[in-house]
């Protein structure tokens, strides 16, 4: 099969795994039946490649190219004997993505990137690439944080900005922990946390993912490179109340956080418009959730991001600040926590510049998203290349990409490896650009 | 055991089935594994009294104590060897109520009248009263719609005002059929339907209910009598936009239909309140229901009453028309559905007249929230027993009753019984007060 046939075919396999058949949605959420058929397909994908095939202590998945010890080979090593093992690894060349999406996400939030670093890793080796660093594909688990509300959880863990304890204790709408949903998986829990070791072998990671707005649509480019990730986190709001018959409590007895939520849900707009940041409210519990029953618990999720940190800390408290108000006029009460944090995230410049050149001056572009890639920037040097999309439509069934889109985000995607795998040694951000 | 230790007894097994140890409220859905359990109570109360247990086609049940053909007895015959069967009644004094609860729902809603039924007739067997009529108790089926969406389910079956495909179709939050379910729980779906034998053999029935507002408290009395239900009902509002990814998709290209929701139900509290009804959004689904994906769907549940039929076809139209408003500017859909409506319902007044004689001119007040009495009420004599609820406060963990209150609940029970037993024939409206 050529490259551009093992890719239709990656995504042949992949398309029907976990997808909704009433929304044509998928619902791969961390650890589920369907994210462990995805698992099963990345480790079929590394080892049909002769990659070394490993998980990390955080279930991170991970297919390795080796450059041996004591070695001047320039090619990928398939050979299972041969001396060199993932351990070994220095200034590594990392790519990949995550696999699990959204409730009802689309084809490409993730998967893009999985299935784009091994066609580009064919691509390299039908050339006949000179591989100069070790290589690895990765597969981050739990991106999305659909299943246990923090999102990017298995970069989090092995970077360490998420303890362990806290990530095992996590626990999804039915109530089952992260911890035992990890090891009915078959995965020992009481590995996860701060990875080092492994973070310590990779000199940079480069992560290609759908683009989740036009903005490359707005500058009729195929591909871009990412400047910087806006601070964004995710804020839970939990307003209180009494749970009371709808049919017979007076309204001047009630005490009903429904109203609450509401004011907030708008607030929340308002101020965003207000400020040029976002502000969503997209997922809502409630208590006893009957339709004769006025509420006695909301709880509603603030996705909020802006393009700096003071600006969104702001714009938050000015949220929290409308549903007290409003609160105090309902007898209800509120309580705002703040699930998860991510501060700006600046793509290392050395980097993404020698990205950008390679790709002949792609475009350059912040995002509103947060990635993997936004994690580990803490930890190493990382870059992002966004691929088109036509609509801009991303976390949702609609999602698309032109067929030709995702193949120039694969040339993309190869050259800027051959580049990275053409030099030995430590990544510094003085290296030249050959 | 006196008959008060029998009314402790019979809550003391009662209170623990199906409630939630961590709300203190309960969850007995009908069909689920707590509905069974108060079931097999129910059943377990009627054989141990001798009464001749049955259950009628649509599931709901029935603890019958006869007057045989050709006797002059007075007394209840709990002899199975009598020849006298239930579908030999005619003019059948019967008194009861239901089992099953809102989600988080109380104690008293529902089982204080079953509860008090079987006291009552526990009293009357031990003063020895004449029973000069056919006498039931029972226990209407799925009564709050907890699980299914319509609200008494078995007294609309049985009156044929639910249409038993349409009952039989209706889905629960998992998927589950209602037929399913009946069938899962030994019952034949297809027997599902309207029932005019049984509802031949009933002159009357009395319905004691705690009540839900605190019209008692304010009047002073331990008891009262209904004078009519508000005319009631549920609307389905989807509120249809695009799902996106939150941090990504510009605010002004949003169509995020929580927003028209949020305006929506501020502006159900808002006509409500200018017209002297009451509206309530209790209940709330949202797709994909991610922190950072805006929602495709929004579906709240509206609960609305107001004093007369035409006011409360103006305020849901208002309520309507605002959700249209802010649609437009907000790029979503809405469509309104209305899922059930019960017309005003004014209980016959010659036997409520004669309940409130017997119990020494209570209070006779109105009262908004449904129950089977109202829906029997298009089919034969209806009326209802409240007792007095110290809060107000229903539908939650919270919902109390006093002992004392409870007990003279029982003491107006065993009256009105006692009254509407001791002639016999047809209860007409002529029928003089002894």
């Amino acid at each position: 099969m050529s490259s551009d046939q093992t890719f239709d075919r990656m995504w042949r396999d992949l398309l029907p795994i976990g997808r909704d058949s009433r929304t044509g949605g998928y619902r791969r959420f961390a650890w589920n039946a369907a994210d462990l058929e995805c698992r099963a397909w990345f480790r079929e994908q590394a080892l049909r490649r002769g990659l070394v095939y490993e998980t990390d202590r955080n279930g991170n998945q991970w297919a390795w190219s080796g450059v041996p010890a004591n070695s001047r080979s320039d090619v990928p090593v398939p050979d299972p004997s041969a001396s060199w093992s993932p351990a070994d690894a220095r200034d590594a060349v990392v790519t990949g993505s995550h696999l699990d999406s959204v409730p009802d996400g689309g084809a490409f939030d993730g998967p893009l990137g999985v299935v784009s670093a091994f066609a580009a890793f064919d691509r390299l080796i039908a050339r006949g690439t000179a591989f100069r660093r070790p290589f690895a594909i990765v597969n981050f688990g739990d991106e999305e944080g659909a299943r246990f509300g923090v999102a990017c959880v298995g970069s989090r863990l092995a970077t360490g900005v998420l303890a362990a304890d806290r990530a095992r204790a996590l626990r999804d709408g039915d109530g089952v922990a992260l911890a035992d949903a990890v090891a009915a998986a078959g995965h020992d829990p009481a590995l996860l946390g701060a990875d080092p070791e492994l973070l310590g072998r990779i000199g940079c990671f480069v992560e290609l993912h759908i683009e989740q707005g036009r903005a490359l649509v707005d500058r009729d480019a195929p591909v871009g490179v990412a400047s910087a990730i806006w601070p964004h986190g995710r804020w839970r709001f939990d307003f209180r109340g009494t749970a009371d018959h709808a049919g017979t409590t007076r309204l001047e007895d009630r005490r009903d956080p429904m109203l609450t939520y509401a004011t907030t849900v708008l607030a929340a707009r308002k101020k965003a418009r207000l400020a040029g940041a976002l502000a969503t409210f997209g997922k809502v519990s409630v208590e006893p959730n009957a339709t004769n029953a006025i509420a006695s618990l909301v709880r509603g999720w603030l996705d909020a991001r802006a393009p700096e940190e003071d600006l969104l800390d702001d714009v938050v408290a000015a949220i929290a600040q409308a549903a007290l108000e409003r609160a105090a006029r309902d007898g209800t009460h509120v309580d705002v926590d703040r699930e998860s944090y991510t501060p700006v995230v600046e793509f290392a410049g050395p980097l993404r510049d020698r990205i950008a050149r390679c790709l002949h001056d792609a475009p350059v572009l912040p995002t509103g998203a947060g990635h993997d890639a936004g994690i580990l920037s803490a930890a190493l040097p990382t870059a992002m290349v966004f691929v088109r999309n036509p609509t801009g439509v991303s976390h949702s069934p609609a999602e698309s990409a032109e067929p030709s889109d995702c193949l120039a985000g694969v040339d993309a995607l190869t050259t800027v490896l051959a580049d990275l795998l053409a030099n030995g040694g430590p990544l510094t951000p003085e290296e030249p650009t050959p």
